[in-house]
């Protein structure tokens, strides 16, 4: 990377990937990760963290593909500190035009009690691991975890030896989220003054949302000094999550008079990419989030209305078209053409091949025919809905559902599995229940069902409903995804979905195979 | 009010049923209203602001009866700067113990131009408003709506006409989401230097979350020197919400070494507002929303859960039993009895009469044979879902549906309609859909639906699912809800539920009146 020369420059670090994507239930697929990558690269986030390489084959791969697909984005990769981590981080980013290692420790006396390492012991493996990444790699980024809870004295001395070592980047993460603005500028501040070495790397800034205050103090870091913003779309992360990405962008443009500094990551871009993480994550935004909820803009819908004062500004501060928010269009009916869908498709952010358009035209005919309107959002969820089909071992093929209030619901599925023909009946509380047993019974499984939920995807009672399951098996958690006019069909599809995607994981981590990932936590 | 003589003494002041209920969609009926108000009474609120008197009799009703109930809050009601407003504010709130009138005008350039006053008559309005209050009630707080955007020389001066005047708290609200920490805490900390007569009056913060720095804000204008904190439960409010009352609360607690400053909050009882506020405004709580967040304890789950370090203060820094959440209870099953029904309810928070718990225990009793397992939150959406129902004008009776992948879905429904009964079959694009068409072909009406969402409220494909409604008729909006293991049964009644709201509110309203409220942003 070449590290800005430009002052005010502030670098955004996007670790959806890594730290989002460890949110318990928001384990991403391969294909998912790779397309969130391109759209993080693509709006201009500055270094992409991809992943924990030494985490599993499966995010190996992912960074390295992400490595090798990046433009424009710093890839990076993290590692404990240890020598194994880190040659395998490299392994992965290596292929990257610009590669970093992202090594960190424990450095809090509730941290440093675990691997039950001295103070000295600690100083010294953190030379060692840091030296070692080094001779990797020119970019290396070194973080001691729990920053805000380390005693002054041995974190000052610590990010001395990784600057002498040779890291480029210190970060300084309030891992839970238990810091304050003045606190978070003031550490920044005394770290830059105090550590010698300091003036000649960049300081990065952290943050949880634990406390409700990630923006600030993230904002306040860079006040003190910080000029790395580690943030997440949608402030997706573990408990309340790491510092929205879409908040600091903003808050950087809108108050450019107190807070002089400029990110290079195009805001319009963020509508787009805040509603793939939220449906490839299964973590919806709430309606009352900032920037990206469904109300950010929405105080002249509704009662108030008639008696809103004509002049935005007066109630607003950004427009919504500067976060990419522009109004849902009527993009066609059934009478469009396969080119026009190509243009749509094209404008949404989807570029699709022309095997890929035949089916998808298939498939947004018969929305069509079914439904008066089509809005930019029914679009998206055909795209989504249709992702990972192709090839998937298990396929609803047809069902039927009678359920009411005389008496228990009845479902018969027929589905395809591994090819094989198959239809059962099964009766449960409900639809849903009903045809997630037929679907049992086709094809037993000990899945136990984390999460279901449903959400119109527009207006009105003919809009598609997306349905979202969460299924955990042997600790490995998937989540699955489909959108219908049929409610109940959506339940299905998005249930076989999910199976299809536990079959996946299980398939990668082969029979009898340790299916648990290393955690980051689990200490080296 | 008895004005805290503690230094350190911050009130929080509660505007859920104001600001919150006035998001797009938040409406809560008189019940709910009234429930959610004993809550924050009973949880150590100081102030609550129980609603807007002069903009519908429904406002007015509900301040005037919560006045009424108040124990210990003070009551507050808000009105326009003008003396109808302000009669009406207090002809509500003078029912209380504590009554307060809450009185204010917009005062930055965007807003001084709406009613086209100079500042000398926008200052001479002031004067008389407050005084007005004044005369009519001890406790006065005054605001310039959009402090934050208002020039510093006029806002020192009529800040210090309303002191002058009689106004007993100065509120400083930052209507636009717009300020930072170091901003906020500077504008208070210069009031209370320079304006004369701030030294013996309560300055207050009113933050908006535009960009996510509303918690940071607020708290930073204690540090400046404010001694009440407006807030909302979840942050519920418009776009972007206010602060979050859970936030602040907590973060004063937890960072106390720092924050030298407490509440009289009683924060165990966060966790149970949080769900009912929630529930009766359809706005959910996002799984990563700080405090009261699905996630925010739940670092623990999935995937990391064997190598997680044993030590929870490792990754936590609050205990989830700090905000009242306790593990998920397997409370009974088919054979519990009638009073252990009754213990339990009291335990969540509901005081049942005997007619009320006969009604309940009969729906006990259905669910648990349906359900294995019957947990607390199964109970909690139980109690949700039977409200209101008894005096409905629309009563489903029976319904059946059919659907699936070979055709239109089909829905025969059996209703009450003001006694009478009526069934009707229409088809539809999936289970909904049909559904929705078979009740408006029974009770033919121009609602819009706006929102419809489905969440499981347990885990396990037995659950119960909660579904919202929200529609939209004639400018007013209402949102219905109910619980079922039937997903299709469920949203039936949440839409009949939802129009039964909008039948009272257009019987409020009466025939041919202008059904539109007045807002606070009808400049009077």
């Amino acid at each position: 990377m070449t590290q800005s020369i430009d002052k005010d420059r502030v670098l955004i670090f996007d670790t959806t990937l890594r730290d989002g994507e460890q949110s318990p239930g928001a384990t991403m697929t391969h294909a998912e990760k790779l397309e969130i990558a391109g759209l993080l690269d693509e709006m201009g986030v500055d270094i992409i963290e991809a992943g924990f390489p030494i985490a599993s084959e499966g995010d190996f791969n992912a960074v390295s593909e992400i490595a090798r697909n990046a433009q424009n984005s710093v890839i990076c990769g993290l590692a404990r500190a240890n020598i194994g981590d880190i040659d395998r981080c490299w392994e992965a980013v290596r292929h990257a035009k610009q590669p970093r290692i992202h090594t960190f420790i424990g450095t809090s006396p509730l941290h440093r009690a675990i691997p039950n390492l001295t103070m000295d012991e600690m100083a010294e493996r953190i030379h060692e691991t840091v030296t070692h990444a080094r001779n990797l790699c020119d970019n290396v980024q070194w973080s001691p975890m729990d920053a805000t809870r380390t005693e002054w004295d041995y974190l000052a001395r610590v990010v001395e030896i990784a600057i002498k070592a040779g890291a480029s980047t210190i970060n300084i993460p309030d891992t839970v989220g238990y810091t304050a603005p003045v606190e978070s500028a003031d550490l920044i501040k005394r770290l830059i003054a105090e550590v010698p070495g300091a003036e000649d790397i960049i300081f990065a800034t952290h943050c949880h949302n634990d406390l409700g205050m990630a923006t600030a103090n993230s904002l306040a870091a860079v006040a003190g000094g910080a000029r790395q913003i580690e943030c997440t779309i949608n402030g997706l992360g573990e408990r309340a999550g790491n510092t929205a990405l879409e908040e600091v962008v903003m808050a950087l443009k809108v108050r450019h008079d107190i807070m002089p500094w400029h990110t290079g990551v195009d805001a319009t871009k963020i509508m787009n990419i805040s509603r793939r993480v939220a449906t490839v994550s299964g973590f919806p935004v709430q309606f009352n989030k900032a920037i990206v909820g469904k109300n950010a803009f929405a105080h002249e819908s509704g009662i108030h209305q008639d008696g809103m004062l004509k002049n935005a500004e007066t109630f607003e501060i950004m427009r919504p078209e500067d976060v990419g928010l522009t109004e849902s269009n009527l993009v066609m009916g059934k009478h469009s053409g396969r080119a026009a869908l190509r243009d749509k498709l094209g404008q949404l952010g989807y570029e699709v091949g022309d095997n890929q358009l035949k089916d998808i035209f298939v498939r947004f005919k018969e929305l069509a025919d079914r439904k008066k309107e089509v809005y930019d959002e029914d679009l998206i969820a055909l795209m989504r809905a249709g992702e990972d089909a192709e090839n998937d071992r298990l396929q609803i093929v047809s069902m039927k559902v009678v359920c009411g209030t005389g008496g228990p619901a009845e479902a018969t599925i027929e589905m395809e599995v591994d090819g094989r023909d198959i239809t059962e009946t099964e009766t449960g509380d409900g639809p849903v229940d009903a045809t997630f047993k037929a679907i049992r019974k086709i094809h037993p499984n000990q899945a136990h069902l984390q999460l279901y939920q449903v959400h119109a995807v527009t207006e009105g009672t003919d809009a598609q409903a997306t349905v979202s399951v969460r299924l955990e098996e042997d600790g490995m958690i998937a989540t699955g995804q489909s959108a219908n006019t049929d409610t109940v069909v959506a339940s299905a599809k998005a249930y076989v979905n999910a199976l299809n995607r536990l079959l996946v994981r299980r398939d990668k981590a082969g029979p009898g195979s340790d299916t648990r990932e290393i955690s980051y936590k689990d200490v080296s």
